[in-house]
């Protein structure tokens, strides 16, 4: 695209570095900036800007936190014994949503994919098993996605972790609620027959 | 959505004001952003900041430009009495990338749209007018998207300058090049059948 102005052309580059968003988009964007107020738009790429400079990640789980240790690693009615590993700060938020998690949460920060050039070194798993050494965990819930790379993690986790006294879970795979069987991919129904629960459980 | 950082929540209620951006996606958009750099982060916010307080608009076509007078206004081997109205510069690149027009634009800024609160007097028909008063202009091509609005603003462009001695047009409306007959609407199959065209100009 040949653009009449340096300035628009800066910020449709910009906004077509996001992921999603193609130049037609970008263009878009940056069009509707310009019918806002200055003010607006300065609060608007400073948000970014303070964010990248001062975010700031709990000490204990390693999510997004603006204080050193978390609201949830902070607080005492969680249970501390039983920990799930998120990839990132969407997960915690979608486990918290279904208010049926009660322990801690360790955020991996991302998981291993040696095709992106992310290895063990580059997530936190290192403090995973420091803790799991402090021997106060006694269930570590693996709740990544199940890609290639969510299960290589998984793997490499539990090859970590296998030789301390600590169980080791999944969260379970199988049909969505409200879905139905003929839709389902095969992998996945052959996981809900294997893992099938026992009745009384489902009707909580 | 309950963050546990007020820095991810200003940065993500900054991109949900964006056109089309929810508030899953601006989580997304974010995330992405704390995986940058430091540096990349800050060009990123300060394109936008730059952009708004730094923008220009050319005196001649009102068309976004970094001069004053744009590339296109001061390009002598363009025509100077065929003035194409479009609504703002997304219509400008289109047109330029057919190469089919060798006049000048006219960009409104927009469309009249009594319900967005916009009326005749924030887009730029007054220079408009001004402009076909001089006398040079021979003919003023509409180029507004067909839209209620597009068709409003059309219609009081038109009333504004039915007493100068100016040729107006509009663009052609009809089927696509591609498209097949049974799947246009009626208006435009209609439109394109009281329109028709000498079958000569279709080879060209």
């Amino acid at each position: 695209m040949n653009f009449s102005s340096k300035l628009i052309q800066d910020a449709v580059e910009q906004f077509s570095r996001l992921p999603g968003i193609g130049r037609k988009s970008a263009l878009r964007l940056t069009l509707h900036l310009l019918k806002l107020d200055k003010n607006e738009v300065r609060d608007f790429g400073e948000a970014f800007i303070n964010l990248r400079e001062n975010i700031n990640y709990c000490k204990e789980c390693h999510n997004i936190s603006d204080v050193d240790i978390c609201e949830l690693c902070s607080n005492p009615n969680r249970e501390e014994h039983t920990v799930c590993v998120v990839e990132d700060i969407r997960d915690v938020m979608a486990i918290e949503n279904t208010h049926q998690f009660k322990g801690k949460y360790h955020v991996l920060g991302g998981v291993i994919s040696p095709l992106d050039g992310i290895g063990p070194d580059d997530v936190t798993i290192d403090s995973l098993v420091e803790k799991v050494a402090q021997g106060k965990i006694k269930e570590i819930i693996l709740a990544l996605s199940t890609t290639m790379e969510g299960d290589t993690t998984n793997f490499y986790i539990f090859k970590r972790l296998k030789d301390y006294n600590v169980k080791m879970t999944v969260i379970a795979r199988g049909i969505s609620v409200g879905d139905e069987l003929e839709y389902a991919d095969e992998l996945t129904l052959g996981r809900s027959i294997v893992n099938r629960t026992p009745y009384e459980n489902s009707l909580a």
